[in-house]
């Protein structure tokens, strides 16, 4: 993947633990950027594209023990690379702003991070399936694990093979996206998600106003 | 996945394109092998474990154009992790011969020589996933391109989106085959797929007991 396509749009990535309500504040962004006349493609990970949303059931299901970090992994990057060759970049050059539940640093922080798979061979496969491709801007919407699981427990929506984890994995995870915030404050903002959505809202739109330079009031 | 595992069966890979006999041939080296009381352990990819029966499922069926060659790579190499870590490795460290209908030579055939990704990707992927391991003998089961796709539509077990491309598609196939043996004379051997069932039996047994010194008359 060429980081040197023509690209007019700008890709803003979500990513935390479960239940850190990226999707609802999603949501309220996409609002927020049409009203100002953009295109929003809203979309998601693993998924967005027909193949990879086939590769998120196989992963978002089933047993805890049903995939190695790698595999997991590997079946990630298949379904990244469907997802920003037939959908993000497509879309960027027609100058969109395309929001994204999780990229690449989900994988880092659930493989890597959480299951302990070796970082450095994370940051290969990277750079062989996307090259020096990144976010233009990535939220981090952290909370306290407990919770963000009980959070994600009354959602319910049957994609619970994460969720269903030791409590230690999701210490690892958090503390994981906490760290690759730090380890590229250049692109990543840690957003504090837990008070009400209107202000967690607020607190995303100051970071894409002064990021982006646009006005979303 | 180190190469220094403490080995002591044999992995024998069998290749070649679509309608070639390849699980007949395994059918009849398997019963060779088992009569001269070793165990054998007869498998296939993508498959072998119960994720790569999953992952499989996703690349053998659906529309020629679900993945780019670099996302069926990927799915691939998830398949194979599994295959290679929860079942090949255990069995030939017990001292199982291991019988595998396709293995990695198969995607460098199909997605690097046939769908014209780029092998030199390909072989990135395969040190990051598996470094060094490979087979101890892999058996090229060469047939002409309308003689294979003859007998594979004449078996119709409906796995077949790659027997659904076009012919071009299977001559690159047959001649990446080809080439890949010429490029890896040690470990590789072609035997022509085109005489009756026996034939071929009796050229696959002579190269296996030449290769490990066993008795299989």
């Amino acid at each position: 993947m060429s980081a040197t396509a023509e690209k007019k749009g700008k890709l803003i990535t979500f990513e935390g633990g479960e239940g850190g309500g990226k999707s609802t504040q999603i949501g309220l962004l996409t609002k927020a950027l049409k009203a100002r006349g953009l295109e929003v493609v809203r979309t998601r990970e693993p998924g967005g594209t027909p193949g990879g949303e086939k590769i998120r059931s196989l992963l978002v299901n089933g047993d805890i023990d049903l995939w190695k970090p790698l595999s997991e992994a590997l079946l990630n990057y298949a379904a990244r690379f469907e997802h920003v060759s037939r959908l993000i970049v497509p879309a960027l050059e027609r100058g969109a702003w395309v929001l994204s539940d999780r990229f690449s640093d989900s994988t880092l922080a659930y493989q890597g991070y959480a299951h302990a798979l070796d970082r450095e061979t994370i940051a290969r496969l990277h750079r062989l399936v996307l090259g020096a491709f990144e976010p233009d801007l990535t939220l981090i919407l952290d909370i306290p694990v407990d919770v963000g699981l009980a959070r994600a427990r009354a959602r319910g929506d049957g994609e619970d093979r994460y969720e269903r984890m030791e409590v230690s994995f999701h210490h690892r995870l958090r503390d994981g996206f906490l760290d690759i915030a730090r380890k590229n404050i250049a692109r990543c903002a840690i957003i504090d998600g837990e008070p009400g959505v209107d202000d967690v809202q607020r607190a995303i739109r100051a970071v894409v106003q002064s990021r982006f330079g646009i006005d979303l009031s």
